[in-house]
């Protein structure tokens, strides 16, 4: 597996997105945007959140990728969503969408649809009923919680990676990042606290599109964004337990990590595992 | 009192949250629907927020229960509000509506009767002229602050309890809680600097909608979730004063105090009266 | 200088926010819009937010400052804030608005012309590339970041004075405040670590609207409030590193400091030279 996937790439990822600081322009839903941003500028990354339909294609003109989530979706945004989309397929930028809580109500099983017609996604992210509901698997999501595990969504995964064409990360307890030409990887990193804070999975899509704009391969991107977020996530949650702290404490924590986390204690703890399959 | 309800009932609800993880549906205004999201994992409940009318009812459809918070209404989200709001008196899933400003402009004024004819919400808090204006009393709201007391709101609060044949919460340095069969219950808790805070009122009404997900009660599950945020509140600006912190530094502590506060704390600090009037 | 703004003048003025508490009408971006009601509230003002076009005129009609963000517009919000700034010109109380991401779209720019049109506020801050942009220099604007040194946009920053017959306070490394009777102040508080939370720049327009509110000088009350910001946020973030931590700490660190900060710090720290030119 190591002539795939080290971990020293993953740490190139990281330090490129420090010093690159790429412009990612985020379509992103009302209750993240703020923690998005913050996470995007701890990692070295530059946001930027725009989405009237008159603006959203320039937009995207002057970024070096573009993110989409359906959170907090209506008609607007929805449009807003596919003009982007579509702006970033004709510009060749890398584009990201999250389609949270898929599943949940038919309206949003109707966007994602939409989106994907729109311009297939560089990366799709999501939890294990969310990529098996946007694969179109039958399932029922429970909200925007995810009711599958996240083994049970591999084949779901490598399905809708063979009609993007893309990557798909299946986000859990153990993150599995695949592609269409059959690489597989997995990360074992993270805290159960994660589940905690509202939209980590959320920041998790951001740092994906960050990663993807700095390097090119799309699967090795999003296995070096999601092993940042999953390093940082487990020693933020370490350290606020330790200081008998919870939540709360751990959501600033995990910014610090972001931006301070070196590469001594990133590949002290990664768990990374790459394959063909 | 005692019979009518104890100190230890108060902690069987907030432990039956952390239990069952009542899914709560929310369509709350853009300043706090980040911090309600966050304060309703802390305390262990499970928060979607959606507000497209052509998901809104489904979204309603799979939640325990549904809170409307009319903070930053605007006429989409004030429809998705009416829409839910009946969704939820079909379904018969416990709502709770947050007037925010009620009486600061005519329009919000107009809105909350729109709302209220729409269907009775199980729950009504807000604080002393924000249930004074929504019970058609003449007072003019400094903005989303309470310029009356929470105990001159007391005669409003009752009316409205007629109306609405549900319960009523008054908050304030004393938070009153009272239905339409003459419970009147009070809490002493909480500390000055929750007003320093935005959202925390706000955050208590999300509360309120997940103890109302697993307490059939309502009078009781308001007093529960109110009982917690004030005793949550003033453990997390003791600990920051106490730091030498402020406000910032007690938002955090905040959320940490709902997740890991135990019931031994709980029951030294919380000060509950409950009687019929 | 002594005569024309002293160090004491500046106190005198967070003093008067902190107690008469104005409340703050802000129609802002959704990214910023928590982050800027606490930090209102941690300054000691009251913060109200409103955008239907049905109230936004009755809002401001009880509000004692107006501050209009343009960084998540679109043509509903755009026409709230051209209401809200006729109602604000007509009623005399002061306006401030913060061009975020001037340059980067032709919407955003022609968006800007409109609302300057609409009613030219008191006050206008941005960092450099957006002063010049809105003044209607040429220039290309990396998404929100600014790319041009706030001393390369003074120019622009007098000829917009000109124009409005206000206060432009272009903020940087060194914040320039100046107005159109040729008063020129500097503030060379701050830190790197300011950059990299998003909204610090929003949140020193919402500062601006709260000492507008106290301090009928809308130049000093300009300097005042980027003296609070600038001396916070230093301080803010040296505690943060002291301890080991990072941006996420800081921010909740920067609202305790607001909150907190006494006049012997403030007075040690501040850094303010103001002269004619």
């Amino acid at each position: 597996m190591t002539d795939l996937l080290t971990p020293s790439d993953l740490w190139a990822d990281i330090a490129a997105v420090r010093e690159r600081a790429p412009l990612v322009h985020s379509i992103t839903n009302l209750v993240v945007i703020n923690l998005n941003a913050n996470v995007l500028l701890a990692a070295g990354a530059s946001p930027v959140m725009a989405h009237a339909h008159e603006e959203v294609a320039d937009m995207v003109g002057i970024a070096q990728s573009l993110v989409v989530n359906i959170g907090t979706l209506d008609p607007y945004w929805v449009e807003s969503m596919e003009i982007a989309l579509r702006a970033a397929a004709k510009r060749g930028i890398p584009s990201v969408l999250d389609p949270v809580g898929a599943g949940a109500t038919p309206y949003r099983n109707q966007c994602i649809e939409r989106l994907l017609d729109a311009a297939a996604p560089t990366v799709i992210r999501g939890n294990g009923s969310e990529i098996m509901s946007t694969a179109g698997a039958a399932i029922r999501t429970r909200g925007v919680d995810s009711s599958a595990g996240a083994n049970d969504a591999l084949d779901a995964a490598r399905a809708l990676a063979e009609r993007t064409r893309g990557t798909i990360c299946v986000s859990g307890v153990t993150d599995h990042v695949v592609d269409a030409h059959g690489r597989w990887s997995q990360l074992s990193n993270g805290h159960a606290w994660m589940t905690k804070i509202t939209g980590i999975g959320c920041s998790a899509t951001s740092l994906v599109g960050a990663f993807c704009a700095v390097q090119p391969d799309a699967w090795r991107a999003t296995t070096s964004a999601m092993a940042l977020l999953g390093v940082a996530g487990e020693l933020s949650a370490e350290r606020a337990a330790a200081a008998g702290q919870g939540v709360g404490s751990m959501q600033a924590l995990l910014l610090d990590a972001l931006q301070l986390l070196d590469e001594r204690e990133f590949l002290r703890r990664v768990r990374l595992e790459a394959q063909r399959c």
